[in-house]
């Protein structure tokens, strides 16, 4: 069977996707779509909240900063601003249905374009949120999260919450608001902070500290509203250390723990970590997660994947195999995410013009989470992968390990017990073993 | 006046530096031996705590992973391991009197070669001690700080206090104690602690969180032990993000104090910044200093520098004239540094093979940090450098904008000051202009 | 004197810049405007073909891929195409000639906005540089090069002269007859071509050996074509190693010159080196400047600077001074640039919204290649630097080094050579001592 | 079955390792040593040259530059350097044996210790060689390559072939004659330079020109010798950035080739492609390959991996399915390599203690290169991968696109065409359908 006519077969009336079979080039058999994948007793769809992520789906048209649009909307086309909204929104929901992705995320900018004036956006962005209750009533699609733009607009050149001119600060106040009492209309399960100007583009100009204290305080003052006015979900900051400022306060995950810790944020709020980003922060993904997890602050993920040549946020969709394993064995070990899903904040290339790229886009993406669940999971089950690492750590589970953990020695205490028993044993950290073990199971 | 000659006429007998005239091509014109070189009323003796790095400076021998030894040691030859250490400190004490470097950094190994054995190698580190106690009598150059080397011996290849092994850890903490006990005796101003082999090679064979929990537990019986032994100064980590483990706990600043905080060690650690591990956490130098700074932990700093092309410690002499006054601007705003002082983790480059290369690569690095002051506070008391940073946030220091900062407003407020607002001023960030003031002043 | 305050009531007006006086905060002492900098009997305007980019300065609107313009353009108002076109020329020239700046540097979509319709803009094209003409005459200002934007319109998304359908590729080559006809009309001393998307974004779907022939043929069209039409001055490439694309071709200088020779097109082409293209290729742009010079292909340069902690292409304007100076070394050695000049590819900030602000950044770039110059000037006349260099050398200017050099030894040679010598002599290469010679003539 | 007590038990006496079933956690079914992996008529064995790198699996001792030695040998006990030196080849050749490595790859000094004389270096090599000819006898391993290693010694601290003194140079000469001496004797295949060296650590005092016209003329009469004494082989070079040097003249493969061509190497070099060097050089190691393939240079490859987050080269074994399988492609269309392999230039880790643990890495590595190439080779057969990437360049197989390649249009044909036909079609590079067809073949 030929896998690219199959594709192109299957795509040409594009319909809703369901699974057929099981050969290696089938393009009916990608595990997302197979009521067969049962992990841990229970289905693919049970175990991933999958997310499209409207900006990157239906708003972004290909340009970069070398060049223009590439993609050519067709619900981008009517004059009147509502309608020109509701036919986007009617696409994406056309879209989310055939790939049967459960949840979506948006920015307020993306659900409906906005002015300079706050009255007529709230306004419009009202608008819009019905339209929207209804089209998720019809599908039953849900909001993972939403969000407010606070970087797009030039107002916001020298940040939002963290601008030198607190005029600038109260509009991004507004905003937030009126973002916030749509994500509750919408039963917005999480709602996200992405501090895209948050930070500095000189540090000769910026008082960095009066920039973070009016930061902690927009937050908490974000926080407040939304409590009173019912939102019981989890908010987020998603940690990215630069692009499009210099340094972003919200740089990785320990430096953004660290700040909700010393601002009496860590109760309200977790992390939603981007893979890209964490590249750009010179991590791993996996370590992010496994910071994020410590901290009991893992709260959801932008699914996508950066270059590791290239030191800018290409949002590209997952296709490390190796990378989404040992991503899934940390998610796995901590028990999952924290109230948050899988957003693909990912979008097709500049040159991936024709329709059914969006499709493959995501039917890729997907396909590979589930892989990589199945794969972790059998390490976790069947392997001797878990027991390995206990076992390393076992000399503080007993005796005066223990009592070290405990508190209960001093440092003259471990002096005595080094002096008494003379040089440690040698053990290998056995790492070429553990990659070998992962590759097995992949 | 020819420069090369001077130099190679000037160190012939390598006699103790003093200051001559004015010119910019004269070797004897160096700033930090200028007695007239006064600012804000202190010499640059005031200013300046400068210390001469033991390890690079007296042990570093050329040696790199792709070649041995090219720098020969007279002080490297006699077999008795005492008398060898003992020429090595003449040498040192000599090199430091000659150039007027007031005080010096040291970890326990770079004194005297370790065995496998703690009580010998107490008994190694107590001999000279005492004769570095003479040394300083005499020449009354000072401890900066002393550390602990827990990262070269091959015990240690899986971590010292994040070990998985209890044994490794209690080796650990018997050699600091020891050090401890030297640093002490040697009225050492301040501790060093540097994670060398804290961190993970593989985050698969790690338990990242246990690891970091230790780390904090050890952090803290070392405190007790000093603190009850007599030792009054600062405790300082250094942070590194990495090399020679893939990760290591103490990343950058930001990590460093959100460890501190959430362990409860922030009242007795400060952070000692080094301008190298600063560029392979993917910051500058400033960044760094102004995070330290903000959070009050701005401790000591260790001077040399990277290269921006390649990704290791190449612990170079300082050379960059913008970065070295941008970072005094930061310090000197800061009041200082906490305890600490500028210290030399610099090391001549493998080739520089003449004896006069250690002098001119001190003797450059402690006239850029002069320089560095000198044109910093120009900047500061006679340019509008400060009065354009204070305005710039000038919104906030009265009306709504203080308000805010006091917490007397909620989101709605924020959003009626601004739609009764209307959209604010634009506001030039002024990067270029802030430029060339600096240029200027340089 | 206040520094701000002068800045500001100098600029209040902005007439024509002229020297004034010596102090280090006087605006008005910028070594570009004294007539008394004299270096090597020429006056700074004889080194110096300084430009100003018209794209940067004059198109971009301070838009990046998360917000939109921040810089709104008076010449940017009407809605005729070509009245709009002559307003921002207007603009150009009256900026140019305030500040002195001699050249100016264009793509043809800088100078008029193109339609889809070849025809169409190569009239709009004519009518503009009819404009420019007139301009040129009147201010006395030079086009230092000219080009063909060929990566903003979505039709090069796939690359231009390496488009995998050869119909794009017909576009690009009348794209660039009508700029070389443009150049041409208009005196240009040079023609540039800049691949932004001659590369690919994934080397799956790339047949590279195809598409570099391609570009090689499409090379030598346009020089043939522009030779007939009466063209006699340099051809140059910018290397640039990503962005837009994931690899661009014309990756650094010596893949240029490698591909330049291997094509047949080193007589006619020759490099014009961008600061902040080598920071992202990983090499320090002094790095690039010997390259080309040594390949006797060091044609011009865009001046600007990038971000080193930041992996994308910022263009900000020149700062660094040791970087500035050890480059002007390297250019004054090689005996200049050949054909070329220093072109201000840089723009200011987003948030550099005051008029004024471009002003600065043109005047600080200016004054730090002048400072450059003169400091390295006296480097190479008044110091031991490049003697020091050529006694490095000196073992093969003459015996049996030179009769190496000459070609008249063989591998055996060498062998008896070596076991009759015994071990060499060791030569220290004193980095840090020419480090320090370099900063005391700064 | 668990996986690590199998590994456990089948390493414990470490006999001749053979194929067992095919289960995936079975380690006895390891791809490489399954005798039905046939691809394309051919067995594994027949396809890869797989090489054990002497240096790395025989000398290093786990030691870096924050640490000494972890690896403790049995085979590096003796006083005797012959001795010793015969210890460790019964060593090399018992380990390949047992793994079924068929070739070996070695630097002179990997061999037997050297001293300061060249005289007595050769009689060293000379007996060490006879001794490995009887070896390579025994068990029918051969030698992939020989090479000198001109970086470990102090006197190569300035370079060895673009030292600046002379008389180093020879040196490096004398060397190199009696290491290809050693080839010559032992059949190697081909004879490699890695010029680790050769390079800068400082721009300020290289003649970079004079250095590396000095390069090429040091390969001329190294070529010359070997062939004057039989060597039929091909010669290799090594592309790396940097490490030790801040920059290396053998950059990277585009680098390398301008180098081969301009100094008519070309005919007898190849280059010897290492993974790790592409990341450090910002490549993909599949760029490179591409890059040396369509050169037709692309001679053997250096298996292995670095870490994309830190900058050296930490030479770990291959792990990533995604890059290898790429890398496969690319081999295979290629037609392979041309006369070299694939040599392991890896090393388990510091802290890889185990015996087990240096055939664990093995034969992972060589698991993960079958199965890559199984996977390529499906792709390339079964997938409309090749037909897709052909058609995309169809526009130039025929008409004027064809007319094109010949070299029959001129600029202004390519115009004519361009206005007459209009725009182009809009055509999708289907980068996420490549991506993932590849992942639905691994």
């Amino acid at each position: 069977m030929n896998y690219i006519k199959e594709q192109k077969e299957f795509f040409k009336g594009i319909g809703k996707i369901h699974y057929e079979g099981t050969e290696s080039d089938n393009p009916f058999a990608f595990r997302w779509y197979n009521p067969d994948c049962i992990v841990r007793g229970k289905s693919m769809a049970e175990h991933f909240k999958f997310a499209c992520a409207y900006w990157h789906s239906f708003n972004a048209n290909g340009s970069d900063p070398f060049g223009g649009s590439t993609h050519i909307f067709s619900w981008d086309q009517k004059s009147d601003v509502i309608e020109r909204a509701k036919d986007k929104m009617d696409a994406a929901f056309e879209f989310m249905s055939k790939l049967q992705i459960p949840y979506y995320c948006f920015h307020d900018v993306d659900l409906v374009d906005y002015t300079d004036n706050i009255v007529d956006n709230e306004k419009r962005l009202q608008i819009i949120t019905s339209y929207a209750q209804q089209k998720q009533k019809e599908t039953g699609i849900k909001l993972l999260w939403g969000t407010a733009n606070l970087f797009s607009h030039k107002r916001y050149m020298n940040g939002a919450a963290t601008n030198p001119d607190f005029h600038v600060l109260a509009h991004g106040a507004a905003q937030v608001k009126a973002a916030l009492d749509a994500t509750i209309t919408l039963n917005g399960q999480n709602y996200v902070f992405w501090g895209g100007r948050e930070g500095y583009t000189s540090l000769l100009n910026t008082n960095m500290k009066r920039e973070q204290e009016h930061l902690a305080k927009f937050l908490h003052l974000s926080k407040d509203y939304a409590r009173k006015n019912g939102f019981n979900g989890t908010f987020f900051i998603e940690p990215k250390p630069c692009e499009p400022t210099k340094h972003q306060y919200d740089y990785d995950a320990a430096t953004v723990i660290g700040f909700l810790r010393q601002y009496g944020l860590a109760d309200d709020f977790k992390l939603n970590l981007e893979v890209n980003h964490a590249t750009l922060a010179g991590h791993t993904f996996q370590h992010e997660l496994q910071v994020a997890a410590d901290a009991g602050l893992l709260g959801s993920i932008d699914a996508n994947r950066g270059d590791e040549q290239n030191g800018w946020d290409t949002d590209q969709f997952p296709y490390n195999i190796n990378e989404l394993t040992e991503s899934m064995l940390i998610i796995l070990n901590a028990g999952g995410l924290q109230g948050g899903g899988v957003n693909f904040d990912a979008k097709i290339r500049r040159n991936s013009t024709d329709t059914e790229d969006l499709f493959f886009a995501h039917i890729g993406g997907m396909d590979l989470f589930a892989r990589a669940l199945i794969t972790a999971d059998k390490i976790l089950e069947e392997s001797s992968y878990l027991h390995f690492r206990r076992e390393r750590y076992k000399s503080f589970d007993t005796g005066k390990g223990a009592e070290f953990e405990k508190g209960n020695l001093s440092l003259e205490d471990l002096y005595h017990f080094a002096t008494e028993n003379g040089e440690p044993e040698v053990r290998s950290g056995k790492q070429e073993f553990l990659e070998n073990l992962i590759n097995r199971y992949i």
